[in-house]
């Protein structure tokens, strides 16, 4: 019995809607499950000092030629979001409420809200974008819509934030297995790698 | 006739290190030269607000791991440097002052420092230091002592360093082929490729 993954994202990262894409068949290779944590960067960005990677200089214009060559790189849909980035409070209540139910079921309406922000440009900011895209896979409408407006609901992305800045998660996306720290999509191949030896 | 891949890196930048170690073979099998512009990583954060790794909050103790595992990922020989950062001042006066004779001596010295520093924990910062290790490869001592303390030579680094703010380049390493750019050592499968397909 080998420990799960845990996956670190924010609902507005592209490179986290990248690994999302592709840590389930890396996981499954090496007999791993992957536990999802959809976090809010925001909160990560007030303890690290990091910002929003479009507001860096530089470094942003930078991102906007990588970030679709990226996709293009791993062969997955992406068109950028007209409005970017946006807060993933309303899909993190979402995914947490769901979570506490079915698990499995919550990490593919992640992955599903994911492709409605990055493929589809529809606005997942907006707590009736999220129930909309739920809806699509069967989540009851008006029950979600209560849930995102609950406090204890509100609380869980907060929770989550603060866990995940506890263990020195500081970006998206973030891997953490058996105590290993992965920061980035494009640490999935030392994952990998490091699931097959044991260490390296 | 194809145009070369711009190399640009600072000494002090291990992930520079590792790329020096990779992009050889990597154009070689395209049928490219590589053109290496070293630089001073601390005029571009004047211009980029970055600083230096090891004082981000978080980031810089995962780059503590992030750094040995991924020279043991690539099979390169590493030992974090006893003083780090250091500034990459008297290598970059001594590759730029033997690149106009020996633009392949030059990029052979500039491995060498790397080497010493990362590898051999030899503080090349010391423009002594950078005298032994030329030396070593046959650069008469007294020669390059007085090189390093020229005024036109001093200049070098800095135009340089402007010349790569101008195209963009906010990190180490960073690459330029044919106007794409590419930054770090993990985007060096995105640019094999694009050297392959001349575009994805």
């Amino acid at each position: 019995m080998t420990a799960p993954i845990d996956f670190y994202f924010d609902f507005s990262s592209p490179y986290g809607y990248f690994a999302a894409h592709r840590i389930g068949a890396v996981a499954k290779a090496h007999g791993r499950e992957v536990v999802w944590h959809p976090i809010l960067l925001g909160l990560v960005f007030e303890v690290s000092g990091g910002r929003p990677l479009p507001s860096v200089p530089m470094k942003g214009d930078y991102s906007r030629v990588d970030v679709p060559r990226t996709a293009r790189f791993h062969g997955i849909a992406y068109r950028h979001p007209s409005k970017f980035p946006v807060s993933g409070q309303a899909p993190c209540r979402a995914y947490y409420w769901l979570a506490q139910r079915d698990p499995a079921f919550a990490q593919r309406l992640a992955l599903a809200l994911f492709h409605a922000f990055f493929a589809d440009d529809r606005d997942i900011s907006s707590p009736q974008m999220t129930v909309d895209v739920a809806a699509e896979m069967g989540v009851p409408g008006p029950e979600l819509t209560l849930a995102l407006a609950d406090p204890a609901v509100k609380e869980l992305p907060r929770v989550a934030s603060r866990r995940a800045i506890d263990k020195g998660v500081f970006g998206s996306p973030y891997f953490i297995v058996d105590g290993e720290p992965f920061w980035g999509n494009d640490r999935i191949e030392q994952l990998d790698r490091w699931l097959g030896s044991g260490s390296f």
